[in-house]
């Protein structure tokens, strides 16, 4: 068996580390760092709602994405001077938008937005999961404020969500790919998983070769565990006031 | 057990028509009906390659996708009024132009470029798998004429592919949902698979509840199924001259 | 006498197809057929009305037409992808709907909005005309569905309304020019009548060489007769409930 | 019959002027002033060609056509912060450019653009032809420059153009349409002619009612009287130096 | 010392022209010209304001500007053929509204927008000052219709305020650079002052070297100089009916 | 005399920290915190330039400039999702861009270009010229980079450059406003120094009331002094290997 570029072992995730209130401003920021991945997660609050859900007495949940030009190797266009986010971009923040709002009601959250902006500092893979599982405890964090603030009585949050990314590298399953790895996996998916062990989003891509049903469980096993892990470490951060 | 708003089984298909040369120009030109959801799919060589290719000696197959207006049950705005492709048809074609590329050969292309256009003349659900299945005939039929005209000696094209929609709906696993059934699924799950069996693209997304693990073996079970009877569709099409 | 390409006399129209209820959701679809010129024509009713007309108690009649990539030749960029509407494209929306303003009374429409959207599926000369004649189809449909829900009393249309093109093609006046005509012809004209016998649009542009006052003579009169029989083409598809 | 506002015959132009290097850096600089209609027109050579046009040997000639936010009664918004030219606009400059090209051998003209801007300052009716008939002098005085360089040997101009508004105002046929003719006129035509008393561009469009073939024959001499009137003061401009 | 390409003394102004009512329909309209510097200032009154003022009480004065395309040496492209407003266009007009609103009480002006639009008809050095210069008598006609028609009992208008560029050339401090001087001048400053000898707004670049405090002083005193001159001929100019 | 909000002498700065190498792919990585104020700072080389310096032998430095949403007190829209950058946005990278050129010799830099990315992750007031100072620093450390390679021979830089806001907050002259001081200023003023004491660029506006010369000199008295500080800083954090 070929060991990993990190050396970790297949079902090992990178270190996590979740920084609540990194910045002043938002009702909630958290940088979320997985190995050299750097997200910043800010939630704010809106008393405003998009046109579509006008008189439905319904709240909103979103996520915009963004990297900053030299997140990675070599330097990407500001998508602000290209003049339009890119296809990747919008399916990256719909992902978000939608996990997020997987694990709240929007009903109870009443006719106000919550935006989730994902900035990723510094790339090294698997920057959609840690936007959704960093992004959580930003949404968290606002929602206590509007509880704290009398807004809420009670939060509209009914689980826990985490994402990780899965995939097949040198023929073998492994669990939270780095750039290393993921720019040669064959496979790749992204699981999103709450804290009840259901699925939200399954999302794998054959690069290479077509995936067997067995992968596709071996992957399925990693990403449960790798999941659980991750919501364990959020609630840590959440209750480390 | 409800039964479906369609009469159909939980594992039967709607019914598929592909029709061959719909167009006169394309290279490939296929209407592809899978009950009352229509798209056109037309696949045009170009002898050119996108600029990230250039002196890699490979050619390129891409999609782009596009919904007529009122091919809904209410108008849609133009996306070309609008001046931009919105983030879900961003997501489609993205999805279309990665299952064609796994099953063809890019370097014994040849420095050219198919694109197949997928445009839907009637939605009732289930648009972006029928594009990729309808999408790979009119590629093989580009393909072809190359052979034909004596550009390429030999297909490049090594394999098939073919997309279908899963989901629980009231409940229960079912195969290939129409408008009124997925408008109301509590999971949704396009899956994307080859001839040899195995999984090109696995995109599942809970709606209404999270999924369990017994319940996406559910799913990929039907999907296989319903992918076998596609192929094979596909292949009475192709040998209907 | 050089004889046309087709074969057709220099008044003679091309064989003409107009299939109502080509779609399912439109409240009209028509595909109109002129020789292997194909559009898809579709009339939306829409319970709003554009800005400019807010409390004038009137209804609007709108446009918007589109030309699928490789309805040609070669395939065109889509304009969705390119991020706006050609020059061509706008003046053609403006053309079809001005020449459908021209038959219905916007203030007994009351204050709703019939869009018109004209997608040429196959492309071979007069798309813009056929686009107007199968258009007119499309909105009678529409409006008689609003006559049948009874949201209206009686129908504001108040005439008919029919577009053909003629040029000077090899040095003769010619009706209805195909692509391979209309690619090599020196003056090239769109006229739009209505049932009264009285002319819409009159748009004529010399390509070669500037038009004399008894060619334009020649051109109307062939244009007149064959707007007659197109309007006696719709009556019929009307009719064959 | 009632008399038109201006107090002018139905087969009267308003007063024109044309002024020649209005502005100082282009190679043709031209401000008709028709009535109160006032439009600079300038010319400029560019050594480079259109890439549709690379390696036919020819050259090319474009217009473009803008309106300043005040040039009207009330002000418009500026097409630059809007983002994007409108459709009228382009339907004009599309125009203009045909107008002018019909008069040029683009092979003489060799491997260089010319682009006739024409701004108007002041709208009161009439700008697209107004632009046309002081966009040739321009277009000539720019070719003069290129011949008395020595760039060209001889002008590859071949005839006039000029261009004029006709319509049907309060029921009678009325030359030269000003803003408040033009506002309430029943049919309005703009007619480009050359110099051999050929027709480049017809174009009319009922506004309120059809016109009958009388009515279309009586604007067509009056515009053909005012296209020979236009013709003779650009002669007199050209030749005042 | 080296004599300035125009001849002028270090401290001319170059010959200044302000012409009122230069086009017929805006509420201001001046021509302001500084040499061969020409810019078409217009003042427009809206009973609109922008959103962010709404329920202030308070109105609005902003500025558009633009170029001609070739208003300069070479042809610059169309910004709204473009699709944008460029960078410099932005920073311009930004600077002209922040002066005009300098000298006029918002609340006074009540809930309605005045825009002044500067149009370069021609361009040689100090557009952005000229257009001040003259965008202020613009301003000050449009707020006098206001008064004339009994909109408003008093004028808004508090002050005057005028800007000129001033610069190091060939090492020595001089006024009212034309394009021969700016485009080789070290330093590059634009001031605006108002008629009590107050700065509105100063902005220097160094283009070829830093500047130092000496030179600086040196600037601003001439800048004061030629601003005072200005706001004579405002007056002269506005005294003129 | 009124105490400032921080309680900071007027002449005082806020703490500052320059963290150099803080993100991992960049050539020159430096985030810059100003008090409450924190920019990141990359610094990329590419091996291009820009298409006005082909064949010309030289080099360019640009600088973009943006702000996460959530910088602020309140949520701005994201500038890539608006599909353009704002004026002022451009306008602050335009200052930060020519800042960096003026004390590099962009011949000897040689045909690539450096980008420097200034992206602020929380907003404090002076974000421009904390652009600025941190930007140079990056710089430097990409440009060392190049030499340590033995792209370079030598550095290119021929001095250091910081920027520094000043204003006039309750009637008294103050260094580098934080957003309470800055909203409340009455004039605002941007200085940008070199490390020979001359002035790179000066940026003034007059927000209440004009300024007089001696505030005027006051201000740039005190910049010159803040600004020194921020030199020596500069210098601090580049020996601090």
């Amino acid at each position: 068996m070929k060991s990993r570029p990190s050396g970790r072992a297949p079902d090992e995730l990178r270190p996590i580390r979740i920084t609540r209130r990194f910045t002043r401003h938002a009702e909630g920021s958290v940088l979320i760092e997985c190995g050299d991945t750097r997200v910043l997660c800010t939630a704010s609050v809106e008393e405003t709602i998009p046109s579509f859900l006008r008189n439905s007495g319904k709240g909103w949940v979103t996520a915009e994405y963004g990297m900053l030009p030299r997140a990675t190797h070599t330097r990407n266009k500001r998508e602000a001077a290209s003049g339009k986010q890119g296809g990747r971009t919008l399916e990256i923040q719909r992902l978000i938008g939608r996990a997020l709002r997987a694990v709240i009601d929007l009903k109870a959250l009443g006719e106000r937005t919550i935006t989730v902006d994902c900035d990723v500092l510094q790339a090294d893979g698997g920057t959609r999961t840690a936007s959704i599982t960093g992004g959580y405890v930003a949404m968290v964090d606002a929602v206590n404020s509007l509880v704290r603030k009398g807004v809420l009585r009670d939060s509209p949050i009914h689980g826990q969500v985490a994402g990780i990314s899965v995939g097949i590298w040198a023929g073998q399953p492994v669990l939270d790919l780095d750039y290393a790895e993921d720019s040669e996996a064959e496979t790749d998916m992204n699981i999103v998983m709450n804290n009840g062990g259901g699925f939200i989003e399954v999302q794998g891509t054959a690069e290479g070769h077509a995936f067997r049903r067995d992968e596709l469980d071996a992957l399925l096993n990693l990403a449960a565990n790798g999941c659980g892990q991750l919501l364990a470490r959020q609630l840590e951060a959440l209750h480390a006031d």
